[in-house]
């Protein structure tokens, strides 16, 4: 029998497999199995102008490194998502590279010679049309989301989960932790705002009323900075590929950027697209769990309280973080 | 001025230089800076004894790279700390790999061909003396902590942080969240336990009642997985060298263990020592900052509402795992 450690809950993750002295153990389902039985109605596909595709250079063995960004849907960061858009359609963002490697904190890429400590040449001219933001567009109007027509602000909407208590869901940074369009996010009676898990991606910035444009970005790659909610711009997340961006070599220069004497240790970032700008052969396909169907609801719960074999005491509750939404990518004949 | 993405609040992080424009800021300082002043006398020694030096092999650059874990002291765990010293003094550990890193969860290290769906060789034999311990002893009892003499218990022993509420410190997975001797902790009303936050490292074990002999560990690579709390035994924390794990390479076999045909992949492990064990003039020393000072108090204040220049809106709380308790390595002289 296999040691250890239980799967994680991300919907990809396997389950241990049980050996025979096992099978008298009650057989609660892990989450990965609740998401894995889920009836194809409850998944919800990802537009394809939502998608970005950032190819990185080859890694060390040549093996190919793609990452799949999706951009945040309405009501957040939409200038920002406009510019990144932009950026990628005038291939600005090719010929860049991860810069920033923090451990337990962030991934940052961008323009190597664009306020970075450790540039050596002249920054990239920036396109034309690009969106200059407030902070006021961090976070949206709370009435998006809340609250029912009778203004019970413990009430919320329909398209934000959890629509009622089920278990702990505490939040240090928030009255109310939650999912918004399957994104982690949080609110309170004024506004509403996309949350800094692992994996989200957000806009580098100089220092306030400068709100940073979309040309230098980063994802989380550690504990959630939830401190750096309603501060920086969160405009997606990281849906494949993850792997290559939390792995690479942590920078030694201050805030772990790569010091000139490791610019060898930069990655090339080769080609970022809009996925529905691909020939349709090239276009990936995403869809993620509904967090308006009953499997999304039996999915946190099991997060909440595992009794799947490997655990002795269920925890009570979870994290926003923690409850990830599941995403999948679409493969042919599926 | 640099781009950018304010500095993480771990002791060691810098901060970002004012420019000039930004001199009429209000200077509120960093959590990183009240660390830095801090003085001598809220410095805490952490044993020798304590101290596990791992060095695993160099890296592909030949760059050497070393591991420092902090054990855990009492009240938590012992069984398995009595172990994990008897195994590095049985030089058990010498030889063995990183055989699992799976993304956003955890680095595991062991034998390579124990347990392990890719062995290739047989076990290696323990040495004689480990202690078999209990699930009980995931816990310790809460009157470790719990209560003032009049039996409040809303007001810990001393020892314990927090000992009021000065800021949101709310958590999914316990009432009650907090630090007991510098490690992260949760309570009831009968119970306290260490929580597995970033850099905790754990003991791998397989189904219930096993509950590990220590042979097998792991460490948190991602966000805090907290509902392995009281599922796990955890023995320590990574106060050193945390990069040295968290950059390697995911493992592509179920978990994240490395396949048989990426066996190569295995970051062989050297030795493991005792600090103690070694000369004295090789011994690391470290020091965590006491949750009992006035300085610890600041910081956690200045977590849980950033007001230094970068932040606008400040969090008004914090996760327990973001308050990282400062540890530092002592150099000669300071």
């Amino acid at each position: 029998m296999r040691t250890l450690l239980p799967a994680a809950s991300a919907a990809l993750a396997l389950t241990v497999p049980l050996a025979a002295q096992d099978a008298a153990k009650p057989a609660a389902p892990a989450p990965s199995e609740i998401v894995a039985a889920a009836p194809r109605a409850d998944w919800t596909p990802i537009p394809a102008e939502d998608l970005l595709v950032m190819t990185l250079a080859p890694d060390a063995d040549g093996k190919p490194r793609q990452v799949v960004i999706q951009l945040i849907p309405a009501p957040f960061s939409q200038g920002w998502v406009h510019n990144i858009r932009l950026l990628a359609r005038a291939k600005w963002y090719d010929g860049i590279s991860v810069n920033r490697v923090q451990d337990n904190y962030v991934t940052q890429w961008g323009d190597p010679n664009y306020d970075n400590p450790e540039a050596t040449g002249k920054p990239k001219p920036l396109p034309q049309g690009l969106k200059v933001m407030t902070q006021a567009e961090y976070a949206a109007p709370a009435s998006i989301i809340c609250c029912d027509i009778n203004g019970n602000h413990n009430i919320p909407k329909q398209g934000w989960w959890p629509r009622s208590d089920h278990f702990r869901l505490r939040d240090s940074y928030s009255q109310n932790p939650g999912i918004l369009n399957g994104f982690p996010a949080a609110h309170d009676r004024t506004s509403v705002w996309p949350t800094h898990c692992y994996g989200m991606v957000g806009v580098g910035r100089n220092y306030s009323p400068d709100t940073g444009s979309g040309a230098e970005l980063y994802t989380v790659i550690g504990h959630a900075p939830r401190h750096l909610d309603r501060n920086i711009a969160l405009v997606g997340r990281v849906v494949e590929g993850m792997q290559f961006l939390s792995s690479l070599p942590r920078g030694s220069g201050d805030l772990g950027f790569y010091t000139a004497a490791e610019a060898d240790k930069r990655t090339p970032i080769l080609t970022v697209r809009v996925a529905s700008d691909l020939p349709p052969a090239e276009q990936p396909k995403f869809e993620y769990l509904s967090t308006e169907s009953g499997t999304f609801a039996a999915y946190a719960e099991a997060i909440a309280n595992r009794r799947d074999p490997f655990f002795i005491v269920p925890a009570g509750g979870a994290d926003i973080c923690n409850i990830k939404v599941p995403v999948r990518r679409v493969v042919a004949g599926q």
